[in-house]
């Protein structure tokens, strides 16, 4: 573990990563914090907030760039053991590994760009009646210190230095990362990157930390700790409904930002699939194999009304399924919860099977594809609930009334997709309102994994795919997240910070009266 | 009470108001929703949301002009109500009634003006590799109907018209206000006028609600009603915190807007304590004893270093104290607790009266400052709580590291402020990162009550000053509470809002592929 900057071999308690591949053991071992170390982490954190806080914007900046170079200079150390880790192929975590230093290096832009600060500035009225205006300046500050949750299926761009950390560090925030123990070699390797990147640029070590914990008590402790002052998270819905509680539960309540659980349902419209069902079909099954369909953004859920479209729809995608090949799941217990929920949907009165996929042993996926009425589904929620794996449900609606009614039962959603053709415009305008209210994407003639990392991104949603839709978490928005505003009224020059001092100094985008500009 | 476009007489019990200055009931009385009553709003509320929230920005301005306008032409009946049922003075009630109206036009420059939309727009790159990048473009939604409850202290400012309701509105939200019951006649009166405003601007009628209830039930069943998507609150934090766990334990949990308690300290320098102790004394007592001591901001805490100055300061702010005439309070509830709450802290070991003000029957405040050691403070918090009345505590302290380990043991704060001269440049220094970590506004050489509504305002703070440091109450920014991000991917133009079109049909601020600017 990582504690400011000593390498700490946690005592309470020891665990291995697994190879989901072959099921065996990976050494080392690794161990968990014990509650000193924690405190001893978040006591660091605390102690290093306001000197980071009112670091110069390009030391910031250089610190994100120096943590993606120092990333990709792990090379292949970093893809060998974690396609040993995760069981996911080379390819994807190069990939993910540049995604990685793109975000860091995007947020360094952003941080050096200033304009997430939000300047407000409003001029003294020293002669308005009855009562002077005073001299008003707003900016946002970071809140504190912050607890990170690693993700298990994204081991790099959702994990030690992912979008949560990369964010945190750019507002200014300290971050402890509680690493995810089916990738601890992987997150040894980021956690070192990061820490070596906080001594070369000269930061206080308490601005990173990184802990493990054998079991859930290490995570709940983190977010109890009253230094912690927000938190993001990705992952199950129980993982993060128990950390909301806790985060309400605390002497002084904080936000916490928890990415849940998304069917990311997927419309598709009669003149879409009249003219084009099968390429449809293909690229829905690249989707839903993706990463063995460990994508929040999984397309778990389509729906469509009956017709002849949709019957050529079925077959073309059952070709598709029965073509798709088994891949290995990231760890043995999400396998197990998707071979367990699979067969419970197909037992499920009203559900049939369309098709399957390659069926092997080990600890690797089967695609499947189920087929339901609207009737049946609106009766019974458990047929909308995520399914982490590469399973989907197509509903078949009877109308668009019907349709409609299923759009409006949704719980809060990531994405939701919608495939349509001219002929579906008036459909498309009628769903729209209501994929407005639902999601925090919506997106057209395409399956909604594969999230851009840029300044219009949106990956948040109504509960229970986040716990706060007014956020995102990923795109360089996701910053706000750890922000909070500050006015500060007829303070003296000498003492007003930077982005707030007459002639601008940093050049920012400010609003001044009421009015956006550079002065 | 009025639901969409009707007007209801309340079934559930029955209450009236009681003049505080004389302590009889006035006439007519109120009666409380019953469930059905607080139903039909809340689906009123939901089925006006689609169309409300998408009408054209010119229109919600003028919605909002409207409801100001309605709000003046009540004239002296609405003042001569708001006196009878508060205690206030009249003059105070104009200058209320006037920031109302000021308030509500802000907004509606606001929404004309439209870049609380925040759109970002982010350019097709078809020939990016290895994948294309989408089209990309966000802009803010309104988060669904809000529920807003009034406040006790500032019955039109706060209330049913007050700056929850006007930037819910603006947000493009319907709102449903449960009225308090200290004030029910104004809440009738101001409640008309908007929705007086509601049917002439054309307007679907469940834009707006308002609603009674003889006690906490109804205020209860309105945050846990599943159309409700967030809460605007004024008031104690006994009533914030229960709305925030009836709020965190829906199935769909939402955000609440709580603003609840603060003691608002006012540090004391030593050279701003010789240069001007007599003309700070005086201006603390106007500060103290304005609106009864009834104000949020209100200065409960002054910290200052031991010395002569201190002295001189005290005998001087001691005379004004008993100069302070009695005023009449909101409620006999709010002078009870005022009373006794008083009470104990007088009788507290380490406390000791400096001085009270002017002392009468009935609903009356007495003023009142007390004296302890910084030491008496740190060892019992108690000592820091909100007594909501003209009363201040008065903290000695020895050296400036205690100063300093006072302002950390503070909770989350509305305000703090800090009255200084150039030789207390240094402590000011030392002082302010503690102070920013604390409160929402930090002001100098001033004291808070008076909050400006503007566009760099910000009314708000770490918990429990709020339930949410990341937003303000007050102001421009307070919109953001109630807005959420939503993404558009690879839209049809025929579907895009119009502002996200290409053009920037709208005029307004967009960031374009990072960038900000009109296009």
């Amino acid at each position: 573990m990582l504690i400011g900057q000593e390498r700490v071999a946690g005592t309470a308690g020891s665990f291995q990563a697994m190879d989901p591949a072959s099921g065996t053991g990976l050494a080392p071992p690794f161990g968990g914090a014990t509650p000193q170390m924690l405190h001893r982490a978040c006591v660091l954190a605390e102690e290093s907030f306001d000197t980071y806080r009112e670091t110069a914007l390009a030391t910031r900046g250089a610190f994100l760039e120096t943590i993606a170079g120092n990333i990709l200079d792990l090379g292949d150390a970093l893809t060998e053991r974690g396609v040993a880790e995760t069981g996911l192929p080379r390819a994807r975590l190069e990939g993910e590994r540049q995604r990685t230093a793109d975000q860091l290096r995007l947020f360094a832009q952003v941080v050096r760009e200033g304009s997430f600060i939000e300047p407000r500035l409003e001029t003294l009225l020293s002669s308005r009646r009855p009562l002077p205006r005073p001299d008003l300046r707003l900016r946002h500050v970071p809140v504190g210190p912050v607890a990170v949750f690693g993700a298990s299926n994204f081991p790099l761009a959702f994990s030690v230095a992912g979008g949560d950390t990369a964010s945190a560090l750019a507002a200014g925030c300290p971050v402890i990362v509680k690493a995810h123990n089916a990738h601890p070699g992987v997150s040894e390797l980021v956690g070192t990157a990061v820490q070596r990147a906080v001594r070369d640029c000269g930061l206080p070590e308490g601005v990173f930390s990184m802990l493990f914990g054998v079991d859930t008590a290490l995570g709940a402790a983190l977010v109890a700790d009253p230094r912690i002052k927000a938190v993001g998270f990705t992952g199950s819905r129980v993982g993060g409904t128990a950390l909301m509680r806790i985060a309400a539960e605390r002497s002084e309540p904080i936000s916490i930002h928890a990415e849940m659980s998304s069917v990311n349902p997927v419309f598709l419209l009669p003149g879409a699939l009249a003219a084009r069902g099968a390429a449809i079909a293909k690229a829905f099954l690249a989707s839903l194999n993706l990463g063995a369909g460990q994508f929040c953004t999984n397309p778990g859920l389509l729906i469509a009304l009956e017709g002849p479209q949709l019957e050529a729809f079925i077959s073309a995608a059952a070709a598709e399924v029965r073509g798709s090949a088994a891949a290995t799941m990231l760890v043995s217990h999400i396998h197990r919860a998707y071979e367990a929920g699979l067969s419970q949907l197909c037992a499920m009165a009203g559900v049939t099977v369309a098709a399957r996929g390659e069926r092997a042993s080990g600890c690797k996926s089967q695609t499947a594809l189920l087929i339901a009425h609207a009737e049946t589904v609106l009766a019974d929620k458990r047929l909308q609930e995520e399914l982490f794996g590469p399973a989907s449900l197509l509903v078949r609606c009877r109308d668009m009334a019907q349709l409609r009614e299923l759009a409006e039962s949704l719980e809060g959603q990531l994405t939701a997709a919608v495939h349509m053709e001219a002929a579906d415009l008036g459909m498309a305008r009628q769903l729209l309102p209501v994929l407005e209210r639902k999601a925090g994407r919506v997106l057209f003639n395409g399956f909604p994994t594969g999230v851009e990392v840029s300044h219009a991104m949106v990956h948040g949603g109504p509960y229970p795919a986040t716990s706060d839709p007014r956020f995102t978490s990923v795109g360089t928005l996701a910053i706000r997240r750890f922000l909070r505003p500050v006015c500060y009224q007829d303070t003296p020059p000498e003492l007003l910070p930077q982005s707030l001092q007459d002639g601008n100094p940093l050049g920012l985008w400010r609003v001044k009266d009421g009015r956006p500009g550079l002065s």
